[in-house]
C-alpha cells in the first residue's frame, strides 16, 4: 500500500518480470514501472496488457531515473546489459536480478556499475513451467523463497528497502553468499531439472516404446518429470554453463547414488531396497509440513474430464 | 448401472482396492464386494467404512463363491496368495490383479490355479503416493488407463466382461503382452520413480546444505520429485525385484544419456543444451493434448496460504 520505490525499470519481460509487475501493481508498491525487452512483440505486449507504463527499445533508456532496476534477463545476457546501462543509472540506485545463478551474475555485472549504486543480487526460488510476457501473476511469490546475496559491505539500508518490497510482493527473505546459494540451487533445482530434462530424453529415443504409448501411459510417474523439463530453454542452457562446478559435483554425487540402487536391484536386494524407499517419505512429509507443496494426493490435480470418443 | 459381477473379491485392501471398492458401488457394478486384508486393524477399516459387504480372516474364505476375484497385494505376495486361493476357486471364476509388473505375475499366479477360471492379469496406471485402506477414492480411474495381458486363448467373453468393468470404474482398456507391458512401465514408472528416490537419496546425505534447506526451497524443482518418492515402500521394493531386467536395461540408457548431459555441461556445449532442452517441451505438450496432465502452471498447485510467523 505504500510506495517503495518511486520507478522501477524491468529489464527483459518474462514470466519473473511480469509477475513482478503484477504484484508491484496489486499492493501499490511502485510508483511507475517502466520496461524493457529484446523482442518488439514482447514490448508491445507489455504496453497492451499493461504491464509497464512506459517501455523502451533500449535497455538503457528504460533505466533512465529508475530508483529500482530488475534484470529479469537469462544469465547469459547479464553481461551485455550490465555494460549497456551502467553509465546510465541514477546515484543511488538499486540494483537487483533474478537469475538462478548468483556468482557468475556477480562477476558479469559487478564490473560494469559505477560507484554510489547498490548491487544486490537476487534470486526467488518460484517459477512455472511456463515463460513470456503473458505467463505472470500476482501470487507467484506468495509464500516462497526469495534469496538475497549481498556483497559485503552493501548498504543496509537499500537492502531493507528491497526486502521491503520483496516482502510485499508475499515472498520470504533469505540471505546467504553467492557460493553456497550456487550449491543449494544446484541441490533443490539444477540438478532435478537437469535429471528430468534426462529422463525425458530417454523416453525420446526409445525405439521398442514408441513416443504414443509414453505419452498415454504417463501418468504412471513420467509426467511429473516432463512439467520442470518444459521450462524455458535458453534460461536453462544459461544455468548450466554458469553453474557448472556446482552441478558436475552434484551430479556426480547423484551418478553413485544411483549405481548403489541399480546394483541393489540387480542384487536382488531386497533389503536395501525397502530402507532406501522408507527413508525417502520423511523428506516429502517434510516438505509438506513447512508449507512447500500440497498434502492433496497428485498434487491435487483433478481427475481428468473423459474425452468424448477416447 | 447393470450389475456385471454378483460377487467381486478383493484381496488386499489398499489404495487400489478401496479405490475400486468406491467406483463399483458408485456405479452399481458388483452385487456383492468381499474382501480380505493380511492386517487385521486393515479388515476392520474396510468394514467401518463400507468397503467390503464381508470380510474374512483368509483369502481362501474371501474368494468362495466370487465371480471376479481381484489381487490387490503387492508383486511379491502373488505367489503365496494364489497358492491359498487356488483350490477355493468358483468355477468359471475370473481372476486379475493389478500389480505394476505382470510377467512375473503370470509367473507366480498361474502354476496354482485350476482348470476352467480365467485369468487375466491386469494393471491399472493410476495411482497417489498415499496408501492403505482410506487413501481410495471412486474417480482414481478416470480417463487413466488400465492395461490388460490375457494369455493366448484366453476367452473373450471373460475379456469382454472384465473390460466392461473396468470402463465402467472410468477408465480406458489397452491390451498388450506382458513382456511389453513390462518394458513399457520401466520406461514411463519405474525408472522415474527410481531416479526420484536417488535424487532425495542425494539430498539426505548432503553435508554442506542441510535438509532444512533442501525442505524450504524444495519449490525450485525438488518438490517435484518428492511425491513419487514418497509412495509405498513395499510395492516399490516388489517391482524393482520383479521386473529387474526392463529396468536395468532403461536404467543403463539413463546413465548413458546422463553422462552425454554431463559431458555438454563440462565441455560448456550451450548448442547441444539448448537444443536438448528444446526438444524434451514437446512431449510435455503430447501430455498435455492427450488429456493425460493439467496445462495449468504448477500442476494447478494453489499458492500456499501465508503462515503467520513465518
Amino acid at each position: 500500500m505504500t510506495v517503495i520505490y518511486q520507478r522501477v525499470a524491468l529489464i527483459g519481460l518474462g514470466l519473473i518480470a511480469s509477475s513482478m509487475a503484477h504484484a508491484m501493481r496489486a499492493d501499490g508498491l511502485a510508483g511507475e514501472i517502466t520496461g524493457h525487452a529484446k523482442s518488439a512483440a514482447t514490448r508491445a505486449t507489455a504496453l497492451e496488457i499493461g504491464l509497464c507504463d512506459r517501455v523502451f527499445d533500449t535497455a538503457a533508456q528504460a533505466v533512465e531515473g529508475a530508483d529500482l532496476v530488475v534484470l529479469c534477463v537469462p544469465v547469459g545476457a547479464m553481461d551485455a546489459i550490465a555494460t549497456e546501462i551502467g553509465p546510465h543509472l541514477k546515484p543511488g540506485a538499486t540494483i537487483t536480478d533474478v537469475g538462478s545463478v548468483k556468482q557468475a551474475v556477480v562477476d558479469a555485472v559487478s564490473p560494469h556499475l559505477p560507484e554510489g549504486v547498490h548491487f544486490i543480487p537476487g534470486h526467488p526460488m518460484a517459477g512455472t513451467e511456463y515463460s513470456g510476457p503473458r505467463s505472470g501473476f500476482a501470487t507467484l511469490f506468495q509464500n516462497r523463497w526469495w534469496l538475497l546475496t549481498p556483497p559485503e559491505g552493501c548498504d543496509p539500508a537499500a537492502l531493507a528497502r528491497l526486502r521491503s518490497l520483496i516482502e510485499g510482493m508475499g515472498a520470504k527473505v533469505d540471505v546467504m553468499d553467492a557460493a553456497h546459494h550456487d550449491l543449494v540451487v544446484a541441490v533443490v533445482s539444477h540438478v532435478p531439472h537437469a535429471i528430468a530434462y534426462t529422463m525425458v530424453g530417454v523416453a525420446d529415443h526409445m525405439r521398442r516404446v514408441s513416443q504414443s504409448e509414453v505419452i498415454k501411459y504417463s501418468a504412471a510417474g513420467f509426467r511429473d518429470f516432463t512439467r520442470i523439463a518444459a521450462s524455458d530453454p535458453v534460461m536453462w542452457r544459461d544455468v548450466f554453463l554458469t553453474n557448472k562446478d556446482a552441478v558436475l559435483d552434484i551430479l556426480g554425487r547423484f551418478a553413485e547414488e544411483l549405481f548403489v540402487l541399480q546394483r541393489a536391484i540387480r542384487m536382488g536386494d531386497g533389503e536395501h531396497l525397502h530402507a532406501y524407499f522408507t527413508r525417502t517419505r520423511a523428506i516429502r512429509r517434510g516438505i509438506i509440513e513447512a508449507g512447500q507443496d500440497t498434502a492433496a494426493p497428485d498434487f491435487g490435480r483433478a481427475a481428468p474430464p473423459a474425452k468424448p470418443g477416447e
